[in-house]
C-alpha cells in the first residue's frame, strides 16, 4: 500500500463521505459552484481544495459556472480582484481584514469566501472545510478571523543525509542520500497540513547546520530547494534556510566570518542575491551562533547584534528577515562551578543589546530559559526587550516529553507561557503580546516551533501527536485559544462526530502533559533524562556533565536556589511580582518550587504534601494514570480506524511499561538518598 | 614520514645500536657467524630475526658460513633436524625441552639456540636477544625454557570495516573498509611483536561477529585471511576466527541453526573443510554465544555443550579446537530484581556440564566474574570444573582502566589472579595451575586477552601501554615472573639501560594500577562509569539499567551482599577457605568488601579507615598520585625520544585532569549522599 493510503496519512484534512444527511444537502445548495476568478496561486489552491474536498464529501464535483439563475454558489476571491467579493462588504469590513486575514459570509443562497490577499483566501477556504467538518452550521456564517500573529514558523531539523535532529517519526521527508527528494508530492501534502492550520513560513533545514547543509547557499543545491519553494508557495508558505556563521569561510573560502570585515558583508550579499535569484520570495535566514558548538560572532570579538544585522543588511532590500535564535549559554559549564547559572544566560547575553538590531532582525527566544524541558518557568527574555522583534520558539516534536511514544498534548504548555503576565508594561503585558508584538509596537512578531514530522506514514509516529502539530498552527493563528477548544477541533476533523471517541480522546490529550510530568519530573526540577537521547529516566544523568543542568539533590534536599538573596539571583530577571513571587520558596508555585528553591525532603507544599511525598505520590499516580489511558483507548476499539487503534494501543503500551521505569528509579533514587519511606508503604525497590 | 619510522613502532624490539663496548665485543666473537641448517619456516624467521638484529646493533652483519678454524659460531636449530645441536646435548636435557619451548648454551666459543620444534627455536632466538638487550653476560649462559601454557591466544576485536570494539589506538591494522588491508606488512610487524614474547595463536576477528564477518568463513575472505595466516605462520602464530553461531542461517540459508541438526552440523562440516583448505594449520573458533544478544544454542533447548561439541567435531580431523566464551550473563536482567546476581552467572551455567565438553573445547573464562573491572575477585569458575580444559582471558586493551589515556599497568593485576589458591585440590591450586592444565590434569589450557593495539604509530595509543602487551605475552609463557621483573625487561629493550629511566619508568609502571584504583573505583564496588563507552565517572551509570552492575548506595551505606547468609549466595562458589572469607565482612579483605557486602558508610576497614573516609580519602591522594607520575615523567625529558616523551607528557596531563573529574564527582556523590563530612575538611564540591 502506498504509503498516501496508510491510515493517518490524510491526518485532519481526511475526505471521507459526510455521513450526516443534512449537512449534506446544506452544502449542495451552494457548493455545486465554486466561482474562482482570479490567477492567484493561493487562490487556485483554495479552490483546488474546496473542490476536492467537497467532491469527496458529497460525491459530487462542484461546477464553476457562474449560476445565471440567482442560485447559491461558493465565490472566493480577494476585495481588489473581485467585484463581487468586495460587494458582499461594506468598506469598513474589507477594512477589518489585514495581511492573511479572511472573512467568512453567507449570503443568500451563497457563500463568500473573501481576503485581502490570496493567501487570506486560502486561509478563509480551509476554515470554511474546517467549519463543515467540525459540524457547525452555516446559515449565519459571518466571521472575521485576522492571525494574531505575522510570523508563523515551522521549523524543520532535518538534514541532507535524510536523518532528523530530535526526530521520532521516521526519517526526513525533504531528504534523503544528500539530496533534496526527488517526488515532492509528500512535501506538497505537508504543505497542505501546514496551510490548513495557517502557517506561513518554514525552514527547511536543522539549525545546527553541518558541513554539506552550509551548502544549501550554493547552486550544488539552490535549484532543488527553490523546487520545494514552489511547492510551499502554493500553499501561502515562504521558505527560508537555516545558515552557518562561518560559510564565509567553509564555503566562501575568505579566511575569516568576522562580520563586520567588508569582505564577509559583501560575501553574504552576494550569497543573498543568488538566493533570491532562485527564490524570490524567500524568507530569510534562521540562525544558531555561538550556541552549542555552532560559529558566531563571538569568535571575532563581535555581539550578537553585529552578526545578525549584517544578515539583516543583505536580505533587507529584498524583504527577507534574520531569525537568531536565543538559545546561547556556556554549554562547556564545570558542574563544580556554582555561580554560572544557565537560566540566566539568555537574558544576561541579549539584553544588553536591546534596540541594537535592526527592523528585520527578530529574535527566536524558546518558551523557557532552559531547554523545552516538561516543566520550566517563562524566559525572562519576554518583556525585557522592548526595542526588539522576537518570536516565541515551542517545540512540537516531543524531545523531553515522552518522544512521540508517550501521549503528551503540549498545547497546555503553551497556552500557560502565552498567557503568563509579564508585567512588562503592567497588568495585562501577557507573553502573546509580546510575541504579537503588540505590547511594545514591534513590526515583526510570532511564533516558531520544531516539527514534529517525519516520513512514517501517520506523519508524527504516536497517531495522537499529530494533535501538536494542528494545536502549534492554530495557537499561532490565535493564541486565544483555548487548549480544549483546539483538541476537540482535531479529535472531528481527524476521527469523526462519534460522541464517545470525541470525549474519550479529549480527555486523554487534556490530562496527558500533566500526566507526562506527574511521572517524570518533579516540582520543575528538569533534566532527569538520559544524556544525549533523553528518552528514559537518569536522575543524574545531567548532574555532573558540563551542560549547566543540576539539581543538587543530597540527603537532606533537592532543587536550584535561583533567588537573589542565597542563590543565583535568577529571579530577579522577572518584572515584578513575578521577581518577588519566586524569590521565596513561600510564594513559589509548587510545579516550580525545585527550579528555583533548594529545599529540604521534608519541605511542606501548598498541596499540603512534603517533597518527597509528592515526588512518591505522583510517580505512583502516573503509572495509574497512564493505565487509566490504555484502558480509555481499549474504549475506541471498533470506533476508530483499525490501523490507529493498534498503533495507538502499542505505544500505550509502552507508555505504561516505561512509565513504570521512570517511578521506579525516580522513587528508589530519591528512597536511598532521603532515607525518608512512603508513607503508605507502597513498593519503592 | 612512514608509520614505521616514528616513534614507538619498533616497541620492545628496536634495533638501535649497542652502546656497552663490551657487550659489542662479547657478541662479535660468535655473533659474526649464524648457522642455520634448517629449511623450516620458524628457523628461517629465527635466523633473519637474528642476523638483522645483530647486524644493527655491532654494524656488521653475520654471514652463514661453518666455521672451519673452531672459531664461534651462533648455531640455531632442532634436536631431530640438525646434528650439532643434538651434540651439545644429553638426551636427558633434550627430553627436558617440550613443545614450543628452547634451550639456550654457551659452547665453547659459540652459542646454541635449540629446541624440539621451529617454534621453540624462534622463540630461543627472541629468548637470546632480550637476554643481550637487558644486558645479561652470555658466559655461562644455559637457559631451559619450556612455556607454562600450551596456548598462548591474542583476541583481535577488530571488525572488517577498520573499527575496533574497545580499542584506544586508532583504527585496525587488520581492516579497512570492508577488506583485508593490501599491505600486510604491518600485521607480519605485530606478529614479530607477538611471537618475540611467545604468544602462538590469534583471533583475528572481534567476538561480535557482526553480519560481515560471518561471511569470513566464505570463498569471499577466506583468501586474504589464508594470506594473513601465512604471514603469523612464518612467526609461529596459528590463525583463529570468532564465528557466529548462527551462521548457517544468516550464510548457509538453513532455517535452524540447532547444533543436534543433521543439516547443521553437515554444514559446519563443510565450512571446516573449506577453511583447512586455504589455511592448512587453522587453529580453530572462538565462539561468544548467548551472551549479549549473541546467537547460541539456547535458541534450539540446547546448552553450550551442544552447541561447542558440534563445533569441535568438525574441527577435530584438522587438529583445529573451539574455544567457548564463559561471558554468559542475563544482560536483559530488570534492575529491581534484587534475586538474579550476574557475578553468579558463568558458575551456574557452566559447571553442571563439567565433563560434558570434548578434549578438543576449551573455555574462556574472564579473570573475574563481571568483566574486566579495575578490581574484581577471581572468576570461581576456576577450580570449579575438574574434567573441562579452561583458559583464563585478559583485557589488555584497557577499556575499564582507564583507556591507554590513563597509565595502568596491568601485570600487577593479572597476577594477583594468577597466584590466587582456589584449593579445588587443597593448598597450591593456584589459577595458573588451572589455567595451565596441570591441576586437573587437562590436555588442553592457557591464556587469552584482548589486544591493545590499533595503528597508531606506537600501536598502543600511550606509549606505556606497550607494557601490558609485553607482560601479557611473557606472562603467558611463565606465569611465575614477577610484575617487575617483567616490567624491567621490557623497560630495558624499549627505553635503553639508563639507570634514571629504568627505576623511573618501573616505579611509574608498578604503582600505577593502584592509582588508577584509588581515583576510580573504591573497595571493588566497579561499574562506576560512564554507560557504553566506559571512559569517566557516572556512579550511577550502570545502577539502574538491564546490566546487572549494581551498588546500591543509600544514605547510610553501599555494596552489594553476595554473602550466603543474606546475600546473593556468590561467595559459596567458591572453596573453603574463601567461601568462608568472603562470607563475612570482617574476613573479607578491604579492596572486595563492596563486592562481597553492602556496609554503612561508616564501617571500619582492616586499614583503620571508615568506608567513606577511605572514599575521600583515596580519591583525594589519587590525583595526587597522578601529578605524581607526570613529575617523574618530566625527569626523563631528554633522556628517552622525544616523540614518545610528548606522547607522554600529554597523557600524562590529561590523566590529572581526569583523575580530578573522578575525584570529585566521586566524592561529591557521595558526601551527598552520606552527608558525612571530609575528616580534613578539603573541597568536595
Amino acid at each position: 500500500m502506498k504509503v498516501a493510503e496508510q491510515a493517518g496519512y490524510d491526518a485532519w484534512l481526511g475526505r471521507r463521505a459526510l455521513t450526516d444527511k443534512d449537512q449534506v444537502s446544506s452544502l449542495t445548495d451552494w457548493a455545486s459552484r465554486i466561482i474562482a476568478e482570479e490567477s492567484d496561486e493561493c487562490i487556485r489552491t483554495a479552490a483546488y481544495e474546496l473542490t476536492e474536498t467537497i467532491t469527496a464529501w458529497t460525491g459530487r464535483r462542484p461546477d464553476n459556472a457562474v449560476p445565471a439563475d440567482g442560485g447559491g454558489c461558493l465565490r472566493i476571491g480577494t476585495f481588489q480582484g473581485c467585484s463581487e467579493v468586495a460587494s458582499a462588504f461594506s468598506e469598513v469590513e474589507m477594512s477589518a481584514v489585514q495581511a492573511d486575514g479572511f472573512r467568512l459570509r453567507r449570503a443568500g443562497q451563497s457563500i463568500i469566501i473573501a481576503g485581502s490577499t490570496g493567501r487570506g483566501v486560502l486561509y478563509g477556504a480551509f476554515a470554511l472545510l474546517r467549519l463543515i467538518k467540525t459540524g457547525e452550521r452555516l446559515n449565519e456564517l459571518d466571521e472575521l478571523s485576522n492571525p494574531a500573529n505575522g510570523l508563523r514558523l515551522i521549523n524543520e531539523w532535518d538534514n541532507v543525509d535524510g536523518s532528523i535532529e530530535r526526530g521520532y517519526a521516521g526519517r526526513s521527508i525533504f531528504y534523503a542520500e544528500g539530496e533534496v527528494v526527488p517526488d515532492l508530492s509528500r512535501v506538497r501534502d505537508y504543505a497542505r497540513l501546514l496551510a490548513s492550520v495557517g502557517i506561513n513560513g518554514i525552514v527547511v533545514n536543522n539549525v545546527n547546520v553541518h558541513r554539506e547543509e552550509t551548502l544549501f547557499l550554493s547552486e550544488r543545491y539552490l535549484p532543488r530547494i527553490a523546487d520545494m519553494a514552489n511547492v510551499f508557495r502554493a500553499y501561502g508558505i515562504r521558505l527560508y534556510l537555516s545558515i552557518n556563521f562561518a560559510a564565509p569561510i567553509e564555503m566562501g573560502g575568505l579566511a575569516t566570518a568576522d562580520p563586520l570585515e567588508e569582505a564577509v558583508r559583501t560575501w553574504w550579499k552576494d550569497r543573498v542575491k543568488e538566493v533570491y535569484k532562485w527564490i524570490p520570495d524567500f524568507g530569510g535566514f534562521l540562525v544558531k551562533a555561538d550556541s552549542e558548538f555552532r560559529p558566531g560572532p563571538f569568535t571575532y570579538g563581535r555581539d550578537h547584534a553585529d552578526g545578525a544585522n549584517m544578515l539583516a543588511e543583505a536580505l533587507a532590500p529584498y524583504g527577507g528577515i534574520v531569525v537568531w535564535r536565543c538559545f546561547v549559554y556556556n554549554c562547556k559549564q564545570d558542574w563544580r562551578d556554582r555561580k554560572t547559572d544557565r537560566a540566566r544566560a539568555a537574558y544576561d547575553h541579549f539584553t544588553p543589546l536591546d534596540g541594537r538590531f535592526r527592523d528585520n532582525v527578530v529574535l527566536q527566544v524558546k518558551n523557557g530559559p532552559m531547554d523545552f524541558q516538561v516543566r520550566e518557568p517563562v524566559s525572562p527574555l519576554f518583556g525585557a526587550m522592548p526595542h526588539t522583534n522576537m518570536l516565541i520558539e515551542f517545540q512540537v516534536t516531543q524531545e523531553y516529553t515522552g518522544q512521540q511514544r508517550h501521549l503528551c498534548y503540549l498545547v497546555p504548555q503553551w497556552k500557560e507561557a502565552l498567557d503568563f503576565d509579564t508585567h512588562a508594561r503592567g497588568e495585562g503585558s501577557t507573553i502573546k503580546k509580546v510575541a504579537d508584538g503588540s505590547l511594545f509596537g514591534r513590526p515583526l512578531g510570532g511564533f516558531a516551533a520544531v516539527s514534529n514530522v517525519g516520513d512514517d506514514a501517520n506523519w508524527t509516529g504516536h497517531p495522537l501527536a499529530q494533535a501538536n502539530l494542528y494545536g502549534y498552527g492554530r495557537l499561532a493563528w490565535n493564541p486565544e485559544l483555548a487548549a480544549d477548544r483546539i483538541a476537540e477541533e482535531w479529535i472531528k476533523q481527524t476521527f469523526g462526530d462519534h460522541d464517545r471517541v470525541i470525549k474519550t480522546l479529549l480527555a486523554m490529550l487534556m490530562s496527558s502533559w500533566s500526566l507526562y510530568e506527574s511521572y517524570t519530573s518533579p516540582l520543575g526540577v528538569g533534566w532527569m533524562v538520559k544524556p544525549n537521547h533523553h528518552y528514559g529516566p537518569d536522575v543524574d544523568g545531567y548532574e555532573y556533565s558540563m551542560w549547566g543542568t543540576y539539581h543538587f539533590a543530597d540527603c537532606y534536599g533537592i532543587g536550584v536556589d535561583r533567588s537573589v538573596r542565597t542563590g543565583t539571583g535568577y529571579a530577579s530577571q522577572y518584572h515584578r511580582p513575578h521577581s518577588e513571587r519566586f524569590e521565596s520558596a513561600e510564594t513559589t508555585p509548587d510545579e516550580l518550587l525545585l527550579f528555583f528553591h533548594h529545599v529540604p525532603y521534608t519541605h511542606r507544599l501548598h498541596s499540603g504534601k512534603t517533597v518527597i511525598q509528592h515526588i512518591y505520590d505522583s510517580h505512583f499516580e502516573g503509572v495509574k494514570g497512564s493505565e487509566a489511558l490504555a484502558e480509555q483507548w481499549e474504549g475506541l476499539k471498533g470506533l476508530i480506524d483499525h490501523d490507529i487503534f493498534e498503533q495507538g494501543r502499542s505505544r500505550l503500551q509502552e507508555q505504561i511499561e516505561h512509565a513504570k521505569e521512570w517511578r521506579d528509579v525516580i522513587n528508589t533514587y530519591f528512597w536511598r538518598k532521603s532515607g525518608i519511606a512512603d508513607e503508605h508503604g507502597r513498593t519503592i525497590y
